[in-house]
């Protein structure tokens, strides 16, 4: 049995969705930021960085959502969730995974956690300003070079269609007009109507 | 054979050491920042990203560092640089990877490269006075939870050391004082002795 930690609206969805898709058994834990629960004693005994998603696993915690989606593919190979059999194949699961962890989000996450990386107002301010250009550069990467279609691998669903999903969400707050990347807005109404992502939006 | 590109001092380093490590068939292609390389026609053909490392195989171009060190891992099982064989052991190195590069190597980036996320010369003024704080976080993060020693995994080398030992390398610009981080400093010293990290910074 597994246990995810989550907040909704964050990267986690793309974990929860992954575990509903592969079958895996799982209960769930909602935090909420506003009580700022992710920084608890209770929570960073947990996860030390104070982040979501956790994903408890009988064998111990596990962190960062790359590492946990390539995990619940590893883990329900049944669910074909990843081209495991094939190493170049999931490494290019994995580099679009990474790209979306660590160039996507992080440009998202400027609109409002510059706190992370500076202390000024008016830094936010300009960090903010940017969100729009710099998020619609890489979702114009992602139409243009890297979702193939139907699924962003192709022909096979896999966990990156889970986590383009959930970084598609975040556009419209970010002010990027979907009308503009018409296979992204394609696969967000594909994946809607997944049984697997209606039950995990029905959850959160 | 695979082709690796890359530019000193940036995080290709991580995956040079990895093919190095793997006695993997490798040869290496330079490019240099300042003459804006990487954002060259033929360059973008390779990594539209215009970023690096990048790796060619015969397959394709594999880009994104954590990506990058599974694959080499997978493509050469008998150097151990990760867990194949266990779904949970080798989320933890992957986990390893991504924290490093969605949380560490963005905190250093913000020191130069801050155009990415906005336009102000005070904000990037703003982002460079924190760096040395939010590499020493990241740092003691690592020093306190993560590298169980003498390798990141304990007892076993994995590619995961290749990488902190890149990120690493960039704490003494950073003005992180390696001496508050001993099993950090001691982990570069146990590195920079083994012959393939010498053959590498020699490459290089």
């Amino acid at each position: 049995m597994f246990k995810l930690y989550y907040v909704p609206g964050t990267c986690a969805l793309a974990s929860h969705i992954a575990l509903a898709e592969a079958g895996a058994p799982y209960t769930t834990v909602k935090l909420d930021f506003k009580a700022n629960q992710q920084n608890s004693p209770e929570y960073l005994a947990i996860n030390p960085k104070g982040r979501v998603p956790s994903l408890v696993t009988d064998r111990g915690v596990l962190t960062e959502t790359p590492a946990m989606l390539a995990f619940i593919a590893q883990s329900f190979p049944q669910a074909k969730l990843a081209p495991l059999d094939d190493a170049f194949e999931f490494a290019k699961v994995q580099a679009f995974n990474s790209y979306l962890c660590s160039t996507v989000h992080v440009a998202h996450a400027h609109k409002g956690r510059g706190y992370r990386w500076a202390t000024e107002e008016s830094t936010f301010a300009d960090m903010k300003r940017m969100v729009p250009k710099t998020m619609g550069a890489n979702f114009a990467l992602i139409e243009r070079d890297m979702l193939k279609g139907p699924w962003v691998m192709g022909q096979q669903y896999t966990v990156c269609d889970a986590y383009l999903f959930t970084l598609s969400g975040w556009l419209e707050g970010d002010s990027v007009d979907l009308a503009t990347l018409p296979k992204v807005a394609d696969h967000r109404k594909r994946m809607s109507e997944r049984p697997a992502v209606q039950k995990v939006m029905a959850e959160q």
